[in-house]
């Protein structure tokens, strides 16, 4: 559970809400249900026209670690990978054979079978690599669904907004509605630079930041599997994946 | 038919024609027939003094893409390139020559004949990469045209609007005409900001998304095509191009 | 001629203008000369300050091209490549020598020359990438003065804007006047944006694209050059040379 | 003690509210609860919501850089460096293995044990980079902390304003109130800008630059302990190391 | 002396001043000491905030360069750089020692100290380019320091205004102050947007450019001294050496 993303998205939510309060708002001018559907709306339609299918799927399935990181347990994998190297030292790289199938990780489960197959060090390298960066790729373009989110929703609001004064305009006869009018086309705005700023463009950043904490942890691994596969002294690749500590 | 364009276009203008209608907003006020001349002209204009003829054409072409996407069906690509990577073991490479009559895919079919000509895999890797590069380059910027237009017509909304505004100045004395004065104004800006971001930008995206697709498919045909050339083991070919997918 | 540039700028002032005479505008309020001042001598002091003289004076030169592009004829180099490399095979490279006196383009000319002194591939080319980039760079550098005079002109036309706006609020008193004092005020915005988007950006695109394109023809014709002095195949030569059309 | 950013926060806040004095406005007009919590508190959450826990408190400890900031004596390095080159080719490298005990910097600590373990210069570079860009990347992600709160503030304040503004609008009636309401939701703007430009970014970049000056120095250790491994000369080693000066 | 940078600034400032005198508009207006307080004060206090101490004090040397440019010889560069070449063939590279003393460029002395010791070519290449980086990075950085302040006045401009506006609010009941009051705002507008567009963007650009033009003459000489220093054809360097002309 990832406390601080709860903790960010109340505070801000409340900052807004109390500050409106204390100023003397009332919340009720705040909820307005068609600027909500306009801005929600154009948003939606606008991600969905610019997203391949996949790509969307995937932005929804990474939006869960927002609140649910995901993790990766760097210096206990560098421990194994040392007794890993110690293993391969003593027994062959065929000693290795029977961790493959219980490696959970599949990103590791590959490069073990890669190493355990006997394949040159700079192949498991290449190959891996290739799927490292594969991966990193789809998972930094579905973040940033919620980063293209975070731009449009900001200027629908402004049409929202434009589309409200427009009607305000043609009753100006009316002053007594002026106001009230104004108030709901501003509205939103508040929801489309606010939901980008307080929940999309945030969302997408602590997204990208998960991507990349696994891309290094991917990388780790790769370091490690490589320097066994080229028979490295145990204690030499401790201190080389130390680094990524 | 790629469903989710088609979806998104709908969903982003119903929100907001439904929206303002909620709202009270009737829809004629949005229809203004002189400012969809602004904003659509200008932007037109901006984007032909821009564009080089065939760059012109070559985003027309590619607009296509955006309700029919291309297809690369990788999956199969991998099988067929695994079986030539075999027939290639047992009968050398010119049992494949009679492949490149039947190839469909002009980028393939290149790649094979330059495989059946015995070439060097750095060679084939060198022309077939000089290919892609070139390839992707003219693409992306075919896809730019749509960007462009996205970035001009906000900006010649805002030109609309303050022409707008400047005749309703004019005529300051006759209050009554001021309100739909200022909101034909305002007009001019939901056409320019609305095109920009309910279709111009998501569409603009969406093409280089397929763009980047196709150049990933062919990456894999690159690597396939010079790892037979290399007389790989089929099975490790097959493991690499899993990598792709 | 570039007839798609003459009709881009066309289309767009005759959109403005046709879209707001349409919406009942007069063409007199938008002519303005103290406003044309302000934002065209400030953009030009701006540019001026920026660029070192000799840039300057390249930007100029360049802005032809805007209308009067460049032809690169690659099909018609590509044959005479071939036909080089064909030569060459039969009478060595000397047999180049008076093909030198005749070439037209000083770019190709000196790649010959160094072609025909007998200097190693990768002296050459590394010789005629120095010049391509160099070169290119400075085109760049040129067209940029163009982006960035569309990058000025918006916010000296906001200040424009500003400063008649500033007039018109000393002389509240006198609300007849207000009108059409910020009616001029908002001139100076329409100058400053319009000339960015209607003008400036475009104009510096298309000059970019142009530039991009004598480079890619270069690079074509360093392959070619590099490929005849290491003595390759004419018809690879031309495989190589059609990835780049 | 970094004088220059004391006297840079002190210039700024002086210079806004001086100013503002000297044009009649009084300071409590400038002053909000309201419109604090709002900016402050919608910044914060924002931020929190994006950040992983570890980065925000290594943005935190970095903060202290801003006021206090980091010394890399380089030249004193440098004689020190060449000391031990000159140490290194009388004694051997085992002739440094006291100085590792001494040393403080934990950095130049493991790149001596390292060198005094005999690990080959390729190996030393290899590793000593590994941990640079490693420990580079993190240091920057948490002075971009700084930078998105420098982002979001001046968004925030703007939806203050217009939550201000719409309580303005419901009460048209009063335009006794009307005046002192929109003074009260402009404050919010000042707080969201403000506090970006005067304070958020130039702090970011000042712990930037604070990173990439670690950096090069990191970088110079690096080439010294590396050309030390590689029994160089020690007057060439003091030339080089001298190019980071 | 950079002519262009005078005429520049002057044709800048002459047309905003001209255009709004010809609209009727009085200097007075424009003057207003306070709102050159907030803007020049907050702005200078940003960046002292910013930029460490001596990329501050370097910034202020690099600020002549806009109006008394650097001169970089290149022409006559080259013709000196063959002659060493020519020298150094016929009484070797000791030939060139009496020459070093002779060198005002430091950056040339000691490249031809590196060569007169007998460096191998590499080596002076490495140790030439990191002082060339190292140097160009430093001057770029204080090049920026300029394009700050240019990216913070037109924001502290605008909370001048927004100060300004809150004033003038409070003072709604006298509406014959109003608008004096808006006007005295909106200057700190003027101010912020013309002190960024008129002289600090284009003059941070103007060093900019010089910074690049000093690293490509050194490129330049780095080129000459290692291909003397290879004992290259002085024929050859020189071409090669032309290609930066």
């Amino acid at each position: 559970m990832d406390s601080l993303s709860l903790l960010g998205i109340t505070i801000g939510i409340l900052a807004l809400v109390g500050g409106n309060w204390l100023e003397g708002g009332q919340l009720e001018t705040l909820l307005d249900g068609p600027a909500l559907i306009i801005v929600f709306g154009g948003t939606v339609g606008a991600v969905l026209l610019q997203t391949p299918g996949q790509v969307f799927l995937r932005a929804l399935k990474l939006l869960r670690h927002v609140f649910l990181p995901p993790e990766y347990p760097r210096a206990d994998r560098i421990k194994r990978t040392v007794s890993w190297a110690e293993a391969a030292r003593q027994g062959g790289l065929l000693g290795l054979e029977n961790l493959v199938g219980r490696e959970r990780d599949p990103f590791v489960k590959k490069g073990l079978q890669l190493l355990v197959d006997g394949n040159e060090p700079e192949d498991i390298r290449r190959m891996l690599e290739l799927e490292l960066d594969s991966h990193e790729q789809r998972s930094m373009q579905a973040a940033k669904v919620f980063e293209s989110m975070g731009g449009y929703s900001p200027t629908i609001g402004i049409i929202g907004a434009v589309m409200g004064l427009i009607q305000v305009m043609q009753n100006l006869a009316e002053p007594s509605m002026l106001g009230s009018g104004i108030a709901t086309a501003f509205v939103s705005t508040i929801y489309g630079v606010g939901m980008a700023n307080l929940m999309l463009l945030p969302m997408a950043n602590k997204i990208k930041a998960h991507v990349m904490d696994e891309s290094e942890y991917r990388e780790m691994m790769i370091e490690g599997l490589v320097a066994i596969s080229e028979g490295e002294n145990p204690r030499l690749i401790e201190i080389r994946l130390r680094g990524f500590l």
